[in-house]
């Protein structure tokens, strides 16, 4: 039986490892290297999806451990899964709400078998294993699911690390075994090992003897310093197979896109556009603007005079930050499309320039623009 | 010089005060009866411009108070008015500010020349006269703006009543001295007298005489029992001039359009569906859906099948559900989108009606399918 996820690799840079290329879905095919928007709650947040769409997008994020808290996953199966609950008819990918759990801190208690924790909203007890995080996502029904993994905290004692990156392998194989609409919904493995090399490589070794259809990078961006994180991923990201996408999970910060795409990761997620848009932040060609400062009062001219989507089409600065200051939605609404357009346009221009050989110019043209990160 | 606003009146209800007319402005026609969603802040809270406009209206409200105190009135100007500032093409009316300092309470004063009084979001001190009303309502930019006049409560001394409909007749006279640019916007008197129809009848006579190209009645809806709302509205329309709109002020619940329509009025402005739309409440044909309830967990039919809004063409009752329990912005989005396009698919419809020497028929058909208003 076919894969439902399939990837057709274009061309390798010939200066670095960056890959142009392809991923097919059952919900259309998106250009790699993308960006997924987050859609935590079956929503991007403060924008209809067709203005997701609209932005770039042919692939979002959503997260099974708020989707099987709120609404439940029976509510988005009756609905006929998440693209029709939603409303959105692009590919999804959900996660295993391992990273979540993971982040619950003491409402947690992990074991073997699973991960046992209190609902963030009620209290509530549950529990996760790899066989009820595969259940769950196929009721969710997203394209892409992802492998019930423990991503380890940063900093972390080394024999910590690699338990887990053992347990992750072995809690991989017990998800490949629960999960078998395999031409429905694809099943991506996730590399641990924190920000030891060897540790990854084992990790490494050990997911893609599975022969899976995609696999992410997991356990990067938790808090060590960028520089570490390149140095893993310059030692990682070439352990995984050639003929498959390779996902780093929960990065989306413009020189990190960059950066990663360099060393051959094809796809990323990040909450960054649309969680700073609510607090006030435009991501532009010129680096930051925050839309709260007084220098903004009486500016009349757009957030990005180098960006052409609707918002800095058609509103001043000066309303943003009128609209921010009275606590208008509008203004997340406003902010949230233009940052989730602009980071899609970067991806954009990324593919056209790694079409075009010019992948190092555009990002060195890039960083010179935006300034400090 | 001609006014900037003009009413064409097509037809009166055989059966009925009702009429069938179109009022013109600077930005555009929009036909009457015509209910006008309110954008307090220089937004109709949760949704873009277009988006309202696709929604039927062609007029909006906006406040001077509120673009008053933010962003301020030179702010606007500079922008070069409230529709290049707020991306509204379309036609605008501002109140007075006169209604929301009076409900300041303990935190104003009146005096014959004008109302001191406090910000609700600083404390800083202000004062509002009849011609300060004007001059910022000049900045704003408005196609109509109204004068300055103190709206009485209700319940209140009929003494305090005339004294302060008789103020209200002198500050009309100091706002049409101080407003001159007649071509660019047009000034509408206000009626007053509380619930007294001798007041009302003294009031209309005071401010009909001076001749202005529009009048609201104001005072009304402001706690009164409905059936003397309309017994006031059956004493006082008729004493307004053929050949103006009448604009009944902050009235916009389904009955009461319907009722005020009978009566021979044009306009009316209400916070009702924005508002009650973020508090997770839809206007339908068949009534009020409370969007909270537990019964439409598992509902997947639209908000109103006899609605082909937006909303109700992409989304169940049970993800509008979902996303208003997780205080979801798009909740706030999409009920606003489904309330405002209602309210004036129901004008729209009336209009439709009256052409068609139905309006009593489709008054009747409307309130037993909506049911307990």
């Amino acid at each position: 039986m076919a894969d439902a996820v399939s990837f057709k690799l274009h061309l390798t840079d010939k200066r670095t490892k960056a890959r142009l290329g392809e991923v097919s879905t059952p919900h259309g095919s998106f250009g790699t290297p993308a960006f997924m928007p987050v859609g935590t709650a079956a929503t991007v947040k403060a924008m209809r999806p067709e203005q997701v769409r609209e932005a770039g997008a042919g692939i979002i994020l959503s997260n099974t451990y708020h989707l099987y808290l709120r609404p439940g996953r029976e509510v988005v199966r009756e609905a006929g899964g998440l693209h029709a609950f939603m409303n959105w008819d692009g590919a999804v990918l959900t996660d295993s709400g391992g990273f979540q759990v993971f982040s619950l801190g003491p409402l947690r208690k992990i074991s073997e078998e699973g991960v046992s924790f209190r609902s963030h909203i009620d209290g509530s007890p549950h529990m996760l294993t790899p066989e009820k995080a595969i259940e769950i996502q196929n009721d969710l029904g997203a394209d892409i699911i992802m492998a019930f993994d423990e991503c380890a905290p940063y900093p972390a004692d080394r024999a910590y690390v690699e338990q887990s990156m053992e347990r992750t392998g072995r809690w991989l194989r017990r998800c490949k075994a629960a999960h078998r609409d395999l031409a429905e919904q694809s099943l991506f493995g996730i590399m641990q090992g924190g920000v030891h090399a060897d540790l990854r490589a084992r990790s490494a070794a050990d997911i893609v003897a599975l022969d899976l259809p995609g696999y992410a990078i997991g356990g990067l961006s938790v808090g060590e310093p960028k520089p570490l994180m390149y140095e893993i991923l310059d030692a990682c990201v070439g352990l995984l197979p050639e003929n498959k996408p390779r996902y780093l999970m929960g990065v989306g910060s413009p020189d990190c896109l960059f950066e990663g795409v360099e060393r051959g990761v094809d796809m990323f997620d990040c909450v960054l556009p649309t969680r700073v848009a609510r607090n006030g932040t435009a991501l532009t060609s010129r680096g930051r603007v925050n839309i709260k400062n007084a220098k903004h009062e009486r500016d009349f001219t757009p957030l990005d005079p180098a960006c052409g989507c609707y918002v800095c089409r058609n509103y001043s600065k000066a309303y943003l930050r009128h609209l921010f200051k009275a606590g208008e939605i509008l203004s997340s609404m406003l902010l949230t499309t233009h940052n989730v357009t602009f980071l899609l346009d970067v991806m954009k221009n990324i593919r056209a320039a790694l079409r075009d050989g010019r992948f190092l110019e555009y990002k060195e043209e890039f960083f010179a623009s935006f300034g400090s990160f």
